[in-house]
């Protein structure tokens, strides 16, 4: 919490899993006095009224697997923006250091002299609790264990071996072209009738879910019509909203 | 979102890791219409303040490894002051679902036939951000594992095994009478060297935090005279931080 009282410069926000009110207090207030929003793709409209009206809005979104802008130009859009009495806010879906890339832009905007502050955002993964499944429960998982399903290099983490042998509940994000290899490594470890949901624009009107076995996530998502992006759930944790008289809002 | 209109019943919110501005602004607005407010010790009293006045205060803390409300009784308060037209909040600190046990008190809820909503928080590992440590990195870790020093039985998870053999940034919740314990497993696997830090009173001005080896973790918060509660980051993203030219706020 240092630099508490610097109101300026580049803050790189989380804006949460879909809801705009699932924003923190301290991202709504600096959007409300925002100059410059640098934002993503898997952004809801509604947090982008939040800014006043002379607010310069600049999309810079990448499509999972398809058109993006790339790295280099947003980083030259918050060096062309950012100033010592300007607010550039550079918004992302979910958290921006939980599979957000938002670290490499922060450091980038050190490197420029510009600076910077972080806001986190609720992480798309803590929307499973919308949905009636606790990501942790007393008893029935005692870690939780959050993947990327796709690496650098576009190949599933080695981790996912590692960690279906603990007891944590296992979230992917970012692995919807992965779902048959993601089955299989269950199924060779005998754990293909672990439960599992997918759950697409989660917290929207529009949201998705699918509640299946390990074994057929892809047939699942398949039958469901979800694409990406969207979150992989598996452990325990999600018979659990079975027993629950009424769901959760 | 089911329930979306319902507007009255037990809400268990997340208050976010200490600076009252991270709640979210659902938390935020709930708490504005409150009628009573169950409360434990990790809630700060700001959070209090946003309430009506004739809201109605009741703490329901458990201090770490000390005094505590015994669940049975804070379910019998839930079931006490729910009624259809009240608004009742269940505030914890953190997320209530990521080592919060909201679950539980849900589930009980959900049995006497209390409408029950539940409102994420910003968890506490997501304020590493705030010290400059990113919870991922691209190329420095894949994954990110969250466990429990204290398991039911009072036990430090197995989980822990497994995870130091995989790129994963690892998070400790509760682990901050096991330090030697987690130093010894990083030692018995040759990863005595991994950068690791704790973090006190996270996000507040009075934040105590020591960034240390993992093998040196229990001098590191004796030296630094950090207590409990207190969140634990062991991984190369800890490095990190020493990298940047300042420090992010």
């Amino acid at each position: 919490m240092k630099n508490k009282t610097a109101e300026y410069g580049l803050f790189i926000m989380g804006g949460g899993p879909g809801d705009p009110e699932l924003i923190t207090l301290k991202g709504y207030r600096t959007l409300q006095r925002a100059d410059v929003i640098l934002y993503d793709n898997l952004i809801n409209n509604e947090l982008l009224e939040m800014a006043p009206e002379h607010c310069k809005l600049v999309y810079v979104g990448k499509q999972p697997y398809g058109n993006y802008t790339p790295q280099d130009t947003i980083h030259e859009l918050i060096r062309q923006y950012a100033a010592p009495d300007k607010v550039v806010v550079r918004l992302k879906g979910g958290d921006p250091y939980i599979f957000g890339r938002g670290y490499e832009e922060l450091c980038y905007a050190e490197e420029q002299g510009i600076q910077t502050h972080y806001i986190p955002g609720i992480s798309s993964m803590q929307s499973a609790g919308l949905n009636g499944i606790p990501l942790t429960h007393r008893g029935v998982s005692e870690s939780l264990w959050v993947i990327t399903g796709t690496k650098k290099d576009g190949s599933l983490s080695r981790d996912l071996r590692c960690a279906i042998n603990s007891s944590a509940t296992v979230v992917i994000y970012m692995g919807m072209k992965k779902l048959a290899e993601i089955a299989d490594i269950y199924c060779s470890a005998g754990l293909g009738h672990i439960p599992a949901a997918i759950i697409q624009h989660a917290t929207l009107p529009h949201q998705k879910k699918v509640i299946c076995a390990a074994k057929d996530l892809e047939q699942a998502a398949k039958d469901g019509e979800l694409s990406y992006p969207a979150i992989i759930i598996i452990g325990e944790v999600v018979s659990l909203q079975e027993s629950l008289l009424c769901q959760a809002s």
